[in-house]
Formats: C-alpha cells, sequence, structure tokens
C-alpha cells in the first residue's frame, strides 16, 4: 500500500540507490532537501510520517526520524509539537535589499609562547597543518596547471576550484552552490569586504547588522574596522539561546546582517529553525540580506552540522566561507557563494581589488578536496578538537564543577559564564600571571558593559589536550570567585 | 695627491673593496648614492671629474663614467653642458600631502589561443614560470616554517620576506628599503589601493594624477576603476618624450601621482632626470605623494635599470613592485615600500583587506630569492626577453621599415606609431582576421581621441621568438595604410 505524498510517490521524491557509494541517510536527507527548494513539496505540505515512509522505503525508522530532525532544524521543515512535521514555505526567491553577515572570533593578540596554555579563539590547531600535504598538492598544481592559467585569470578565480567547492558546499553543507556564482577570495575577512563593497554600489545599503555579542567593535575587529571605513554604519543586534533576534534586527533599520547561524560566535548558539525562517521572511519583507560567516561548521561533535542557511534562500543569502578553519590561516584561501543577482558584482569588487587569487594555491586546494585528502584531514582533526573538548569538559568538571560550559556542540571554543560577581578583566589578568591565556567575551562586545555578564571565550583549537587539565586546574581558583 | 671632495677624503666617501664579491662597478655606485642620500654629499657640490676619481681609486676611466651617468639619469646628480657634475639636491624629507602611481599595462582580454601570435602587452612569458623552482620553494616553506607562523600573523607579512626583500630591492633597485616599512601584498593591484586608501583617512587625498597615455580609462582599467570608487577624483596627465609633464602636474590640483618612472607604461619612455627632480620638488612644494609602478624594471637591455624614484624621496614616495613579470601573475605577491609616516597606515588597510597574505607563499618568494633561484630565472628571463625584443626589431626592419619601433629600452613590450591615416581599431581588427593579436595605443588614453596619433602597443613577453617574424610579416601591408 503505497503512501501518497502531494501527489507523488514517495520513490518520485526520494530516490534511493543501494549500489551508490553514498549512505541511505544522506540520499534521503538530500532528495527531501532538492524536493523542498525545486517545489515538488510545497511550503504547508504534511510529510508522511516516519514510520509509514520509513516501510515504504525499506529503512529504518529511526533513520527517517533523523533526517527529517535534520531538516527541522536547518528550516526546510517545521513541526508543532503533536501536530504532523509540514514543509517549510521557502518557495520565495526575489532579491533586492541589503545583507550582511556576522564576524568570526578570531586571533587578536599575538601568541605569547610563555604560557603553558593559550586558550585564544578562533585559531585551529597550526601543529596539524597538513605540511606535506600542502606542498605535495601545490607540486601537483605546478605540474598540471596550462600555461595560459598562470597568467591573470577570471577575477572569480579557478574554474576548477569554484567547481569542486561548489560540489563540496552542496554535499556537506546543503548549500545551494554553483561554480558559475562562486567567487575565490583570500579569505573571510576579504569574502565580507566584497560582498559589503558590491551591497553598496549595486544596492544602496548603508547600514549593515552584526550580531553582539559577536565581532565585537572597531578595536578589537578588523571587519567592523573595514565596515565602518567603507562608510556604513553598524548597528549591532542582540543574541539569545535560539540566536539573532531577529524582531530587534527589524527594527534596527539594517538591510543586511551578518550572521553565524551554525555556531554563533561567540556563544556557541545554533540558529533556531524559528529565527530562520523569521530572519528569511525578514529578507524578503525588506529586501534585504544575509551575509552567512560560516566559520567552523566543518566541526560537529553531536551530530552531523546544521546545513547552510543559503540553501534555504539563495537570492538573500551570501555564504562566505573560509579554509583558515580547515587547513591554517596562513593558506589564505575563502569563497563567497553570491545570490545569482549580485555574483558579477562581486566579481567585480574582487577584480578591483587584487584582480583574482593565487592560480597555484587555488588548485592545489581543488586537488586536496579532489584526491580526499582534504576530508581526511578534517576526519583527523575532528577526533584531535573532540579529543581537546572533552578534556576541557572534563577539566572543568573536576576543578569548577559551579560552571556550565556552553556553546560546545561545534568548532573549537566554548563559554564559561563567571559567577555574576566576577571581574572578566581582572579574571583574565590573573590567570596571565599564572601563565594561562584567557580571553573575556567582553572583546566581542560591541560597547563596553560592565553590567554584562562576565564570561570568558575559550579557545581549544590550538591548546594541546594534555595542557588543558593542568592549565585549568591552575586557574580554576579565580574562576570561583 | 689627494682630491678634495666636501672636505672629506674620496676613500670616505666611496668605499672600494677588493675582496668583496660586489663588483666595483655597483661599489662605487652604491657608496656615491648613499653619500648623497645621508648627506655627506649634499646638493650644489661638485664632483671630481671622472678622470681624477678614476686615478684616485685606481679604476678605470670609463667605469666612473658611467657610474656618473647611471646616477645622473637617477637623478642623484645633475650636469649641464659644459660644467661639471654636481650633486643633485635631493636632502628634503618632509612629509604631508599626497601621492598616486600610474597604472600598469596588462591584459585586458581573455587570450585566444587560436591566434598565430597575440602580442598582448603586460603578460611575461607564462610558459617559462619556473614550475619545478617554484614547487621546490613551497616544499621548503612547508618544511621549515614555524607552526605559530600558521595563523594570523603581522598583515605586513612575513619578516623574513620583508628583510630579504628590502635588501634585494636595495641592491637591485637602488632604493631606500627598509623591512618595517614594507608591506607585502597580492600584486600590484592591490598594493596601489592599500596606498590610496591610507592617503585618504591619513592625508585627506581627494584627486589623484594618473600618466595619459597610462592606465586607460575606468572601462579599460580596474585600477582606474577602483580609484574611481573609493570616491577620489582622476585627473590625466599627458606623457612626452621626457615622460611625465610635471608642469602638468602641478596645475592639475593632484595631491597624488601615479607614475611609471623607469618604463613608462605603454611609451617606453624613461622619465628625464630633469623630470626626477621637478616631480620630487612638486613633492616637497604641495605635500604631494608619488606612487611609483615599478613594474617590469627587472628587464632591461641596454645598461643597467635606472634607480628606483623612491630612493631619491622615500618620505614622498610608494615605491609598488609585483612578483608576476618576473615570475606570472598567478603567484599573486607584491609589495609596497611606504614613507616611514605612512607604513603604519597602509598595513592597517592591508589588515582590513585581507589580515594579511598567504604565509607559505611569502615564505616560497624569500627562499627563491636567497637560494638565487630567483636571479637566475631572471638571467634566464633577460636573454629570452632579448632574443624576442630582437626578433621584433628585425621582424620591423624587414617588413616595415617605415615604422621606428620605441619604447624597447626595458622590458617586453615596444610602441609602433602607425601613420597619421590609419585607423587604429581597424588595423587591429584586420590584424585579427589574420589570427595576429594587436592592441592599441587608444586602450591606454584616459579619453578616446579620434585625432590622438595612431599606434600599436606591441607586447613580446608572452609571444615565442619564432613566431614573431612571420606574424609581422603577415600584417605587414596593414602598418602602411
Amino acid at each position: 500500500m503505497a503512501i501518497e505524498w502531494s501527489g507523488l510517490s514517495p520513490e518520485l521524491l526520494v530516490r534511493l540507490d543501494r549500489e551508490a557509494g553514498q549512505p541511505l541517510r544522506a540520499q534521503l536527507e538530500g532528495s527531501l532537501r532538492e524536493a523542498i527548494r525545486d517545489g515538488r513539496l510545497r511550503g504547508g505540505e504534511r510529510l508522511p510520517s516516519s514510520r509509514a515512509l520509513a516501510r515504504e522505503l525499506g529503512v529504518s525508522r529511526g533513520m527517517v526520524q533523523e533526517c527529517y530532525g535534520q531538516l527541522l532544524a536547518e528550516g526546510y521543515l517545521t513541526s508543532r509539537s503533536g501536530s504532523a512535521t509540514r514543509v517549510a514555505d521557502i518557495t520565495e526567491r526575489a532579491a533586492s535589499g541589503t545583507p550582511v553577515t556576522p564576524a568570526t572570533a578570531t586571533a587578536r593578540l599575538p601568541a605569547d609562547r610563555g604560557l603553558i596554555a593559550d586558550f585564544r579563539v578562533g585559531v585551529p590547531d597550526l601543529s596539524s597543518f597538513p605540511r606535506a600535504d600542502w606542498a605535495w598538492a601545490v607540486r601537483q598544481a605546478c605540474g598540471e596547471i596550462a600555461s595560459a592559467d598562470l597568467g591573470y585569470g577570471d577575477p572569480r578565480g579557478s574554474a576548477v576550484l569554484r567547481e569542486v567547492l561548489a560540489g563540496y558546499l552542496r554535499r556537506v553543507r546543503a548549500a545551494d552552490a554553483g561554480s558559475e556564482r562562486m567567487i575565490i577570495s583570500t579569505g573571510f575577512a576579504q569574502g565580507i569586504n566584497l560582498v559589503l563593497r558590491a551591497l553598496i554600489r549595486e544596492r544602496g545599503v548603508s547600514c549593515v547588522a552584526f550580531e553582539d555579542p559577536g565581532y565585537g567593535s572597531a578595536e578589537s575587529d578588523e571587519t567592523v574596522r573595514a565596515t565602518l571605513a567603507m562608510g556604513l554604519r553598524a548597528v549591532h543586534v542582540p543574541v539569545d539561546e535560539e540566536g539573532l533576534v531577529v524582531s530587534a534586527l527589524a527594527a534596527s533599520g539594517a538591510q543586511a546582517v551578518v550572521v553565524t547561524p551554525a555556531h554563533q560566535s561567540p556563544t556557541g548558539v545554533v540558529l533556531s529553525a524559528a529565527r530562520r525562517h523569521a530572519l528569511l521572511a525578514w529578507a524578503r519583507r525588506q529586501g534585504g540580506y544575509v551575509i552567512e560567516d560560516d566559520y567552523d561548521s566543518e566541526f560537529r561533535y553531536d551530530k552531523e552540522p546544521v546545513g547552510a542557511l543559503q540553501g534555504l534562500a539563495p537570492d538573500h543569502v551570501f555564504l562566505v566561507g573560509t579554509a583558515s578553519k580547515a587547513l591554517a590561516p596562513a593558506v589564505r584561501l575563502g569563497w563567497v557563494q553570491a545570490p545569482a543577482a549580485l555574483a558579477g558584482a562581486v566579481a567585480g569588487e574582487k577584480e578591483m581589488s587584487d584582480r583574482g587569487s593565487c592560480a597555484l594555491d587555488q588548485l592545489a586546494l581543488a586537488t586536496l578536496l579532489t584526491s580526499g585528502r582534504y576530508d581526511r584531514h578534517l576526519r583527523r582533526m575532528r577526533a584531535v578538537y573532540a579529543g581537546r573538548r572533552a578534556a576541557l569538559v572534563e577539566a572543568f568538571a573536576t576543578h569548577s564543577p559551579q560552571l556550565r560550559l556552553t556553546g560546545l556542540a561545534a568548532g573549537f571554543h566554548a563559554v564559561a559564564p563567571l559567577p555574576a560577581s566576577a571581574d572578566e578583566t581582572a579574571v583574565i589578568a590573573a590567570a596571565r600571571e599564572r601563565r594561562v591565556g584567557l580571553y573575556g567575551i567582553g572583546d566581542y562586545r560591541a560597547i563596553a558593559d560592565p553590567a554584562a555578564p562576565p564570561a570568558l571565550v575559550i579557545g581549544f583549537g590550538n591548546v594541546s589536550e594534555r595542557a588543558i587539565g593542568p592549565a585549568i586546574a591552575a586557574i580554576a581558583d579565580l574562576l570561583r570567585a
């Protein structure tokens, strides 16, 4: 007895190929996403129960539930308690307005090698950079590149890398990615600059919203500084336990907003499904733009990464990514997946800015991706970071059980709220005297606020696992005050 | 009998060390330059005759004359016919005002591989890119780089590369270079953008002059486009057989000027000594800035390269260089040697722009320079380009003896004036039908001028030597019209 589903049999919507290399779970999820995106499943339509679909497809019910859960988190589905799961309304794809994406917490001070542990945020494990792989990939690129490609080329970047990356982002980030809308940058900082300049020029954007806490102030962050230097007004929108407070965004007058939906920087909150919908509704209503800072989505521990917001509304969202976290900042490669109507403008900004990124490095990154070495490195690093994360959790449980670490679902930083009476700056200074590098959430606020709850943002990307316990033990008393 | 020279014996001013590896000629020239720069030889002082100095130092008179000639061309010395050679007045080093440097002629259209010869300008021989050297250098860099240097570093760039490059520019370009005033860019386009933004912010510059013919118009050139996009006004100053017409610059209201003193782009004229002085006098008088586009100075055929203008007035001149011509555009590395007072501002712009260039590539370039492989490649390329240059000269002598090629002293392009009655665009179109890629000087004019004398700008950097003769033979009749 076949189930009915928007007039189509499930087989038409969901193609499961048991001979294909791809796991059934990924196939099911991808097929549903595709069907929702291209309108075969329309907003409001009711999905079959997980039990019915599982029976129909010959898979386990748990697998279907996992898929539904993932698509709920990403905003493709909606669900109210007690009622059936339905397709979310994502079909609108108009364009005109302004977006901005929120900033990534990154190293703000030179590393201090005299520290026993430096919990600096935003730095991956530099000692794990795959040196041999990179040298190999550059050698391959030097051998394979056509002479003509050593000249000034397409300012968007290498056609090979754009194609490979688009496929990667579709697969890993559930992005609506296409090589013709992709611009290769030298990292997140350049990527957002190109996007903002294109929005100023093409859409008359004059005001951009940032998450708060988020990138911080012009003093602490070069992206905020660059934004102001372009003549843009920056407004700051609060973040709560569901992520960006979209109602405050709507009231801010901003035409674009910079967000970190997968793992808010620095709080670690995942933008809730309701907020994802509210944010995209804002963008459609206002003709606004969302700049999605997808800075550390490669590393998620409890379940698979939340898909990119961009996949839900590719005409309103710029997906801005970087290889800085997966490889190292030294590589200086990133990408912008732009709305079709604005990709040319972003490419024009790239051309004016530097005429395109290094062709050899681009080909090297493409080679890492296609050879499987990139994924192998990420798998290795997930294990490394998971070990450090566990060590951090254990160290806090042992030495500071009163503090609840949050924001640990992804990436390589956590937030440790301090007692309300604690002085963030004093704790950091005292820890430094004990040769432990700590960083306060104050650096991530747009405006210094002595009344704001004190907290630490603890990066564990570039700290060795065995240093974590002793370092937390050494400062545990400071965290009580 | 020792000669007198500003109260100092020549030995104090000129240290010749016969045991040193450096040729005596280079030592003499360097010592004189140093003495003039640091004020031991003051403006107006009379130099000993070449005969007297040669005798005193025990070198040939011809060698001293060559040195004097070189320093005259660079503007360190002055000479009026019939009177003695004197030290030029370069001692002032004030700062405040505005500079801009002129644009490099570069590839404006995608390469057409169906052509028998493509005389595109500004592209080096891409098939000679030292692929093995680059792969080797990146491997060395991957092996040697400290893990800490794989993170976000000094936005100015690698300390190693800045040190090596400063030494190189002192040695090869007679630049007044220092690593602390050096900012590594991703090429000329980014370099000039950083300089212009710093001048807007720090010096309130609002109007920039370009050479005409030079970079051309906003339509043809991304640097002019970027300049206008920053909100700057661009004015255009004519170029004659001595280079930039400085009197016209002074009347233009510009606070900064972009120039190509070593080999004007596209005319190939070398900025005369008198104009060098007039230009620097303008800068000092107006508090103006000169942006020196040192795009192809590595390749000079008749004598050694004219030293950089920057060496004469490091507080007024930004030296903007690139590895795109010596290696290939694909490498995307360049540099800015900034006045001390503005180096921090340029570094700040670099940080906002992209947080610094790729550390591995920077270290690779430093490795090429220190290993001698960079120089070896340049020597090889000088021979390659000299061969193509000779083939071009011979082809014109054979097939179009009525046309006089000019601008051939350096680089890898020449100018071929067409008969006054010729239609530049029609000649180019007809040549393309015969599968020969030609480019007109019209692309380099700020404003289209049908009355301007027609000419071709003939790049021979990326054309094989044996293709040149047949290509010119195939179009010779078009050049007569």
